[in-house]
């Protein structure tokens, strides 16, 4: 198959440029000195023009005709391996949504959330949505525009959608936010009527250097390779793959705010074991790939919530956290310090919120953003649709823009249809547990017992090293035998805070 | 003048892909993780490639010619003004340079030296010069080819040596290092017979964040900007441009032996003013850059020997140094210091060399290199000449190859003619400081009052900022009035040592 090695080839440039700009984001992000950021933007600019030349190439449009793929064969010719079936479906889709979005309107949208990224900074600053106004409509209107160019059958959101999370429509979406919803807003009512946990402790002094020596341990025992990867520091923390084998991951220390920047640590790990997991054998192609956002979110916060903040794991670690901080955690027990990490509490900021109340912030998203897209809602509508859906979801109003429509930079950078991936990620989590729990019988006892690996081996086999030659739904179907569903996180908030509430 | 204009837009994505390498290879030798050599020896190879296409594009040609450029005209038409002439000067000798050599050549290169590298590595281990010597031959060999597709007039080696110092000459550089060679070798004799100078209290335990703390005041000093650029730690000291506003160098701590890492980090700062000084009007430009490297160890050579390991720059900052280290340093006076920093002894090693005798290192290797590339000295015959030429020039013979002929890894990456430029780098300094010195007659004073400002904005003003407007040789004879001579150099030599030496 000579059209498969040199679409492999020419992928394998694309694969090797994206890396590169990832080299350049994450160094500007972590150690880039102040007065660099306008040359850096323009290494950052050619290597994107670069990777979307690379993209689009004719060459790729016959290659794949020569492999069978068409709009009716997205997968090309039967003849096909089974894994390159996978591999052609995913380049054809990728080819046919970089080809549908001329260079004209990739520029466009380039010079106008530039512009929109500096006016959102300064609108937040000041607390000010009217500032904002009009960089967020021609987002909107572009975010239209793309829309229309990549197609979509129902709804304009299902195009922005599927850029993210590979064939979700805004109706599966709607489906699964319906059931998160009247799941959740009654747990959250349950929670604030009952006793609140202490959390008081959490609040002192916590040295960075022992919150980092701490978090290099929970990294050990997740069995993250530093000979593969790293650990730094950065404002916000993320994730980033400048090689296949060279994954970083950051967070940010807090010393009046302990456990912020180990969860991020670990959150952040699982999103790192996930790009450190993918099979060899697809290294330099795409498939060499998270499945989709969704997924990718589902492993970052099942490490985080269903690991991190569970009663077995601090069995094992709340000993040796107390080894670096004997003074600030003197008279908590593991008991108490378990409550104080599963703490709710309704806010208005979507990256602070706990586990139960997180998935409301990105439902409110949701429903603003496909009222926007289907032209239901006006730009200057959106700050006091944003208190309304807080008032009903949330049961709380930010006083303020900045804490409300403002707080995030999603929108400033033309991401919409993001959002939902946040929230779907819980819940493809919790559907996985399900499947994990039946094959790892003793779970509980492995995190008892500090015993990551096995954890690791399970997600490794089932989700990681398949790559992104399953689209969420085969890979969620392939798992647990269902169709996604909101139940299975649901009932395990239920259980869990029936627990740390005493319900 | 459209073409210019389009000239200078194809030159500025190249030299933005050039400083997106650099940041490739910085990220490696600071921070990579181990596995991930082989991804990002990708990355690297990828953006040579895209420039390597971008530099030899054939509508550089065209434009060039558009402007009047040819080889009887290499600065293009009279009517450009003074600067786009030297800009079109600079790139028709680029261009013709990169087209001179087809790719097919710099691949066989890359392959070449990519294996010689490890090669190189395993027998300098072993100390034996056998396991290197075949891939040696095959890399004279290139290099010789290399020469003959540059063209020369009179040897070979000439082709080679312009290569890193336009229109140097090997006739040039054999006047220039004889003139040395003769001020040097009975300098180093007469030093040798003198009483020696106490450095034992440099060997003892310098704890590494003392010595960072006191080398970044010195870097304060030298106005080197944290905003544009960082000092890191790596295994070889060096400095590279991540931007115009991106600069980076680096040092190792070495406890046991003081002021090593401290001569280090002034050398590669004085690198950094340079690659920081550039006119911004040059910026995106293949004039934002160095004269040469001969110029460019000038600067480095004339911060740390000539500012750096002079008298009254320790008469202020050794009260300073002593803060960092007062049991270290106690009962030794500033001259006892001054003293010890200035300690010439001749060594096998280049890189560990005094002021005095590291020029003589050099001299041994261009000696080499020419009757190799001469074809007057075979690969075979080399460890031998080498022993040979260390006896006459620095009075003892290495007992190892690793010691000698192995030493080094330039050879093995293929960069013949190269190691001149280091020699020429202090004589160029010296030249320079007899302007300097007539311009700032105060200069001992201000180094005495740890004022480094005036001496930086004299060589920004003069040298810097000039970037590569001017030849090597226009701008000696531009600042000093004169042709290159290393007679300045030598009568530094003999004065400053004959007070260090009590000669």
């Amino acid at each position: 198959m000579d059209a498969l090695q040199r679409l492999k080839g020419l992928d394998g440039e694309i694969q090797t440029l994206k890396y590169t700009q990832a080299v350049l984001g994450w160094d500007q992000q972590v150690l880039m000195p102040v007065r660099a950021v306008t040359g850096r933007a323009e290494q950052i600019a050619l290597t994107a023009t670069l990777i979307h030349e690379k993209e689009t190439a004719s060459e790729i449009g016959r290659l794949l005709a020569d492999l069978g793929a068409s709009d009716d064969q997205p997968s090309g010719s039967a003849e096909l391996s089974e894994t390159d079936r996978a591999y052609v479906r995913a380049f054809y889709r990728d080819f046919r949504q970089a080809t549908r979005i001329p260079s004209e309107l990739v520029q466009r949208i380039a010079r106008v959330t530039a512009v929109a990224q500096s006016v959102w900074a300064e609108a937040r600053k000041k607390s000010d949505f009217s500032l904002f106004e009009s960089n967020l409509s021609e987002i909107v209107d572009l975010s239209i525009e793309v829309a229309d160019r990549l197609g979509y059958e129902d709804h304009p959101y299902d195009a922005l959608i599927d850029q993210f999370e590979p064939e979700m429509t805004t109706a599966d979406i709607a489906r699964i936010f319906r059931e998160l919803r009247e799941g959740l807003v009654p747990l959250v009512r349950k929670i604030k009527d009952a006793r609140q946990v202490e959390h008081h402790f959490m609040l002192k002094d916590y040295p960075a250097n022992e919150q980092e020596a701490f978090g290099r341990k929970v990294l050990d025992a997740m069995k993250f390779d530093s000979g593969r990867g790293r650990l730094d520091i950065s404002v916000h923390p993320f994730t980033t793959s400048l090689g296949s084998d060279d994954v970083r991951i950051t967070t940010r220390y807090h010393e009046d705010r302990f456990t912020s920047s180990l969860f991020s640590i670990i959150h952040e790990a699982g999103h790192g074991l996930y790009e450190l997991g993918f099979s060899p054998e697809h290294r330099g192609t795409r498939l060499h790939d998270a499945a989709s956002l969704g997924i990718h979110e589902s492993m970052s916060r099942f490490w985080e919530n269903v690991v991190g903040r569970s009663r077995p794991f601090w069995h094992h670690f709340y000993p040796v956290v107390k080894e670096h901080f004997p003074q600030q955690l003197s008279g908590v027990d593991v008991e108490k310090f378990y409550r104080a990490v599963n703490m709710v509490e309704p806010s208005h900021i979507r990256i602070e919120a706990d586990e139960v109340t997180y998935s409301l912030h990105v439902i409110l998203r949701f429903e603003l953003e496909r009222m926007l897209i289907g032209k239901e809602l006006s730009v200057k509508e959106l700050p006091e649709a944003w208190r309304e859906q807080a008032r009903d979801l949330l049961g709380t109003v930010p006083q303020h823009d900045a804490d409300g429509v403002l707080q995030d930079i999603h929108w400033s950078s033309g991401a919409v249809g993001y959002f939902p991936t946040y929230a779907l990620g819980n819940v493809y989590g919790l559907q996985f547990v399900s499947k994990l729990r039946a094959d790892l019988p003793d779970f509980d006892d492995q995190l008892r017992a500090g015993e990551l690996e096995g954890i690791k081996s399970w997600v490794d086999e089932n989700i990681h090293k398949k790559g992104r030659t399953r689209t969420p739904k085969e890979l969620c179907e392939e798992i647990s035998g269902k169709p996604l569903s909101a139940q299975y996180f649901i009932d395990y908030l239920n259980e869990k805070y029936a627990g740390v509430y005493s319900l």
